[in-house]
């Protein structure tokens, strides 16, 4: 496995590479992650995992600093599960000037997480873009833990003509069923023993709506149970897959979409949902 | 030389092709046009020139119905010109959906031309990155008579890792000093005699400035002269090359760039200009 910081390095270790599997990260492995490499390894045999901590991404009263950075142990994991090449690069090697050009993402970008974290979604569009242009992948993974993430990248990829094919890789939970996150590492042992409290109550949402109960309700209910249990809740929200918008009569493939904080984490998770089509909304 | 309007055509066309060299048009071809198809020759084997009437680029109250569009004849001229592909998508090719997904070109963007077409560059920088990875050039060349526009394109190249060498052509004139340009065509004979002068008054500005007469100076002049003209001035600015911003001190390698109407023809151009170092600005 190569590992490689800037651009030449990352010419020199793609150099006659046919084609190539991307997973881009922000680092500090779960087995989350090593599951979306290990569906990279299946659609190509060169797989590239890039571990950037994206400041674009981040707003000003976020956790850029702290987040954590743990390169040695990343490259040991990256090792062991078959990645071809690490593309680890320093944040003066991919932004040496001020940006000052993005990605302007589609209007839900402002909804849901980017409601909360205004320019987010931006940050993301933009690095995952300059990825895709410096990798030249033909394909790229990512978890659907990020639901509206994947969405974003999705319209970006068919609304630009991206020549990359997106491929989306189930969120791997803990026994208790909390979503594998980086930042699960924040939490304190109370808070870790709350968190599955939040997948849970999505699916209790889920399966509201096929009983036939209305989104607002549904999403009234959950926000309320959260709520009394000690989440600060930004949202709990039924949406159309398709559009990631707010259901209409007919949408029937629904998610029910979470973030919540518990004490200084925010966390989220989804849980996707087949409703009939005369269920009402 | 093939003809191809849709994805299908155009992946078949370049199936096998090793470089490609891409000119963006928006077709009604003249000399500079062709100019750049030879520049585009010389560095790759197979052209693919591109004649596409953006909508994306107009503004509401612009000239997207009119535009000529003459793609038979744009045709026989890029076989003559030695052009291998021409791809010329509809509408609903480039845009099958509508557009929500952008490049959010540089603040630049919204001065000189920006500043009077609001839009114009986020939709030129958009379809002209929707270009690239449809046709995944290795070089695309743009005339320096888009001076803005051209520098849009390389800062969004550079800023978002885009795998493509922007190669610059130099602006071809008539005999009488004008640019040639499609919206040339919409001139009455009486204006089409009074369009040199616009080159003609960015030379003079140029002139001065070597001669160390003060930017905001030269500026006011150029536009009094076409003034007493009879043309509408949209501005006449003298900007730094390097950053297409108004010089500061040190600045040597300087542009004059003109917006002015005719009757209901806006024409642009610029000239490059190199003055002392220590010239007042």
């Amino acid at each position: 496995m190569l590992i490689v910081a800037d651009r030449p390095g990352l010419k020199r270790a793609l150099a006659a590479r046919e084609e190539v599997a991307l997973v881009p990260t922000m680092g500090n492995l779960h087995d989350g992650h090593l599951k979306l490499v290990e569906l990279a390894r299946g659609r190509s045999a060169c797989v590239v995992v890039s571990i950037f901590v994206n400041p674009l991404q981040f707003g000003p009263s976020e956790d850029l600093a702290t987040y954590p950075r743990t390169l040695a142990e990343d490259c040991a994991k990256l090792e062991r599960a078959g990645a071809s090449v690490v593309f680890a690069p320093s944040e003066t090697v991919l932004y040496p000037r001020p940006q000052r050009v993005f990605v302007e993402p589609p209007p839900i970008a402002g909804d849901l997480c980017g409601a909360f974290r205004p320019g987010h979604f931006r940050g993301v569009a933009t690095v995952v873009l300059k990825l895709f242009h410096l990798v030249g992948p033909r394909f790229a993974v990512f978890g659907k833990k990020d639901y509206q993430q994947l969405f974003i990248i999705r319209a970006m990829a068919e609304q630009l003509d991206v020549p990359v094919e997106i491929v989306a890789g189930e969120t791997l939970r803990a026994a208790d069923g909390l979503a594998l996150s980086s930042r699960n590492g924040y939490l304190g042992p109370v808070e870790r023993a709350q968190a599955p409290r939040l997948y849970q109550v999505l699916r209790e949402c889920a399966q509201a709506l096929t009983a036939g109960t209305r989104c607002a309700d549904v999403e009234q209910a959950g926000r309320a149970r959260l709520e009394s249990h000690g989440w600060r809740v930004d949202y709990v929200a039924v949406r159309s897959q398709a559009t990631l918008s707010p259901p209409v009569r007919g949408d029937t493939a629904l998610v029910v979409l979470g973030a919540a904080w518990l004490g200084r984490t925010r966390l989220i998770d989804n849980v996707e949902v087949l409703i009939g089509e005369d269920s009402g909304l």
